[in-house]
């Protein structure tokens, strides 16, 4: 894709001033009360799982800057109180990594200059984001989540890196697995880009390594067509190294800087897939509950599907 | 309360072995399937409300330890890979700390030497723990939450530093309600400490302070006795002085290391009390999700109602 | 003084060029080999003396953002390579600030957009200095340091929050103690700050404060004419609340922006004065190594004087 | 080495008891005043030169937990009180590394649960090193520096990873340099570990990658008997794999535990060579400043040598 056809995608795929010119929550407009209603509604067999990857602390190819990790207190000297005694710890992160299950908040991104709405770059100071920052999603983030699992279409493990995802074949996906990605939903993504991870071990999937598969950039158009409500990707939808000239990550510039869609990375559904099979199906309640960090530019969080 | 009369009430309470003696859920086990359908069944009008305090990064008499949060990068800088360009940030954290809304691990308390289920406290090391850690909760607690709202009961704005709520105003308070802690039920309780501190600002809240207003130990047995899943309160649920020879944080000595029950520390109300108030419910599903932090005592959280 | 006065001050101590255009040691340009030699000259009794407070972990008013000191390892959990063993530690500092002994690097400061050498301060960016880092200094500064020991002067024990010493009183100084500061000296300026901080504890020594004792900017015309080569200060050099209408820190202004001074904060000299009343002398040799901190402000350090 | 004849080397260098029971500077204690004079006393050219490598932010083989350093303030954001502005940043950092200049405390290293002078291990706690933390050094290390070049003696450019340097070699050095290392003297030993790294790039120096050039334990009894006061290696003295039979890093525990010397690791002596080189000369004085931190295991520095 020429960088040209690339902006005018952009442009066609853009939600600046579609909910005022003051509006935060982008694609969220998207979810209604009743669609919190209906993923409610899902919930039968009362299980819950995880979409987070295991914090992982060590470093690798694609965890070049490891969370740290330490006790601030353990039992092994006495508590100035007495009875009873804490042990107590200590997390310092980078959490935008290419290992870190994390949300993106909307001023994560730019391109060309502007944020989503269209609003200025350099709202984004030492001090934090002035605007657009993770607290936009401060009350969570409720509904129906839907997987399509291409591995699963596909028939292998997982999907190999710089393998791009047609709209054609999410749209395979919906029929192979018997669901459709509706207005409001939470649109849950696999490559098994974790489940390479796990089996294979770490590899560097940026730029400078072998890369990872995403979505091809006409799946963007059906994510926009459906008004999909929120992107919860393993990987992070990007197929590096990208198709787009001149554009290393496009996705995220469609995604937030354009649509203003809520953007997570890294997750993991391994875990899920298992449930998923058990129970004949790939929909369920979602809840995505980011730190109300202010002035972030997102949050690691630990998103929870309940069936 | 004696020394001896609070050991006497730690046996009372004590949760050891009931669920195995390698069981490291404790009064989750009291959480079925059954609760979490009941608990998405009270999913009406679609409100979601958070329940954490915003993190705070500035300094204070009850926040000496306050969370580093820096850019990692902004847009001030050329990207390397050209457009899109990134804003990224890092966030390092004590999170247990008396205004950071966080959930303990079951590991977080000894008493005598004891974790929950008579497990040893130095199985707490340096590298962390290797029982009993935050990632015991991995898929998040879900089910129904209720509110016990005394400042709404006695018709303050909070409760004073220093005051306990006894077994008898617990029970009051549901009447008033009219709600009932059942078994395997959230249990949100509320002195308006978050309250205080918005109105008045922060306060030293410790033994060294002006101490914090929370449960008295009679309540206890009534959290026993009703089967109580989990515990999320404003505040921590200490009182501060506490009334027990010799115990600084007799409830935290309780609940998580004789009980084993799942415990928060320094959540917020101030939402949610008004759309309780709004929909004049005091129930609703409440969503939980600690970060998978291996060997982890705790979690920094953002919990969610859902009404 | 008023703004306009101020600016007339700057331009007359400003050694914008006079080292060249791509200078980025101000200063220390005035220290020679000779003034090395005769630095170490000094050394007769060899006692060695640090001038550093010792890290100060506590919250304070004065340290509203304390260091994070905390054990990577410990001997309470095995190593996985058998004997010996090894306990670590990880330290997280903000350094820059009123109670920790550092250094500043010449792109710490900058005064209507301009830092050192008129050079633009967006040389400073998310990614750190580009230009005037710490490591301009990074094979230390070596020469002679002579003590002005106001308090000692004043029979005090120590200046009080806002006053100011001026040229005169410094000149005293020098006629009192026998010394007289000259080219390319390192001159330590005591006021008696953290003698203040031991006795009388903690305070708020910024603008929304108590403040500070310093250098009238009359005295740093002095610095100027003697040709200072660094400045080593207990507290930081400014008076606080200035006495310069609309500046807040006027000799950070002059000295590390106008005068490319080598310029440190929070020191403390009561050890060292100890020696120097025991020694009768108020001149020794100084060493002081900045961490090779690439894109760093400034750096913690341990300023060595050597009898 | 066999780890019985291990531990009678450990025995025949073991300065426990030797300068009290409670002392805590260990072979310190043979540097006098009269060094400290001589040390100065080489000062002639004025030139110092840095023996710290620049802080290393690069994830790599031998740097898995690279330093956080971030901008906590730059020129972008307003200052609340006006000019001048300041940019500052911040550091957090596990110092202990393989690619990061330190110096240990002797609470570094235990021997079978001995620290130096016989104490326990258990001093040190989650709350840091009750004794023998790095502020026993607080006034710093100032003596004479003798440099042996080992590369430049064998005419390499460094020695491969698994070389032990033998006590003959040393004294050969000695000899092809016209130098002796004697009684509290700093000893600077040079395999060339950063040279190649500059060279080659980084790599694993530890037990699971390709090892590191050092001393053989031989050489111990040399530096025992020539009474060295501290010791300043590039790498960390060690060769890996070690020789010794069931003890990974024999040197740390020969020169720390047994003889409480002060050491440091990975130094670098590339700047440091050309000006010997230049002045035909392999002694000089040495600057050793660590942090004065309560506590700690060690700290990062800088260390200075001046000729």
């Amino acid at each position: 894709m020429s960088a040209k056809e690339f902006d005018e995608l952009f442009n066609k795929v853009c939600n600046w001033g579609r909910w005022g010119t003051d509006d935060v929550r982008g694609t969220l407009n998207f979810i209604t009360p009743a669609h919190v209603r209906t993923a409610a509604s899902l919930v039968h067999s009362g299980r819950s799982v995880s979409l987070e990857i295991p914090i992982n602390k060590l470093a690798g190819p694609d965890n070049p800057r490891p969370p740290s990790h330490y006790m601030v207190q353990t039992y092994d000297a006495p508590n100035r109180l007495g009875q009873p005694q804490f042990a107590k710890d200590y997390l310092a992160w980078e959490f935008h990594g290419d290992c870190h299950t994390h949300i993106d908040a909307l001023c994560h991104v730019a391109y060309k200059g502007k944020l989503y709405n269209g609003r200025p770059s350099n709202a984004v100071t030492s001090q934090g984001a002035s605007i657009m920052d993770i607290t936009a999603y401060a009350h969570g983030i409720v509904g129906r989540g839907v997987l399509l699992d291409i591995p699963r279409l596909r028939r292998v493990k997982w999907l190999e890196p710089g393998e791009a995802v047609t709209r054609e074949e999410l749209e395979t996906a919906e029929k192979a697995q018997g669901v459709r990605l509706a207005e409001g939903d939470i649109f849950l993504f696999r490559t098994g880009h974790h489940r390479r991870r796990l089996e294979l071990g770490p590899w560097n999937n940026g730029y400078n390594g072998e890369g990872r598969a995403g979505l091809d950039t006409s799946s963007i158009l059906m994510l926009h067509e459906r008004k999909i409500g929120a992107f919860l990707p393993d990987g992070d939808g990007e197929v590096v190294p990208s198709n787009v000239e001149g554009v290393a990550y496009p996705i995220h510039a469609l995604q937030i800087a354009a649509m203003g869609m809520a953007c997570c990375d890294s997750l993991q559904f391994e875990e899920l897939v298992n449930v998923c099979e058990l129970e004949r199906r790939w929909e369920f309640m979602v809840v995505v509950a980011p730190l109300r960090l202010p002035g972030g530019t997102g949050s690691p969080f630990n998103p929870i599907a309940i069936f």
